[in-house]
């Protein structure tokens, strides 16, 4: 976690992205490291832990991460949690909370009370189409022989 | 909504990834179009929601998505609605919920519930580490004058 803290200072000072890193471990060893790039690579979903988890289902060429555990410098935001939910670590390490984030600008709070409305009363507005037809993937990946569950 | 469906139709039948598309429209234009690529791409956030997001970003060379709509073939999970408050389009159009999602064998309404869990009590373990040292990552960002906020 020293070192988890220590890449997310170091990425705060770099003007690559916001003050967070994260990285893979797995029997010990580090499989891969991520810090923030949201503003440099033009990307609003690089953040730590998305880039460390990219990376270390490439480095493991498998899209779960069996028996690694994710060390991050703050509690994950929704879209990192259930990020990591996806790939399946074990287990997560955190420093930061979400409060925290908050309190140095961040929206993960609020993203949180968002996910908690029921879509037709959110901020951002949620619109339903064409509930007939919405069907029609689901039954055709049923029915598909080659699936690969994830 | 008409094509999204039929993009995650074929996605399904095509072993590329889960029966999901997305696409980001901006003044009636289609600026971008994704779909599930988890199992292919070894990449479990590639999503159809975020590989749209990433490809209009990329399209429009910006880490927001400002004066866009996203059309997507269901309900985001907490990943993908995440990215979506991150990216800041001005609406979603979805088909499917989550509720039929989760019929269908995917774990988004799991994920949300999750969500709604303290870190202690969460399936997934979420431990606290150098709590005292966890600041300090965002006070080096508040003194930084480079930074670029998002």
């Amino acid at each position: 976690m020293r070192r988890v803290i220590d890449l997310a200072v170091a990425n705060a000072r770099s003007g690559r992205g916001g003050p967070f890193a994260a990285l893979v471990v797995r029997d010990g060893a580090i499989i891969s490291e991520g810090t923030n790039l949201v503003t440099s690579s033009n990307d609003p979903t690089a953040h730590a832990e998305i880039v460390a988890i990219r990376r270390a289902c490439e480095a493991l060429d498998s899209f779960q991460l069996d028996g690694c555990e994710l060390f991050t410098s703050c509690e994950p935001c929704p879209m990192c949690l259930g990020a990591i939910y996806w790939a399946r670590p074990t287990r997560i390490y955190y420093a930061a909370t979400r409060e925290e984030a908050a309190k140095a600008g961040f929206d993960d709070e609020f993203i949180y009370n968002e996910l908690d409305l029921t879509p037709e009363t959110r901020h951002l507005p949620m619109i339903r189409l064409l509930a007939s037809d919405a069907g029609a993937p689901f039954e055709v990946w049923n029915r598909f022989d080659g699936r690969v569950e994830y």
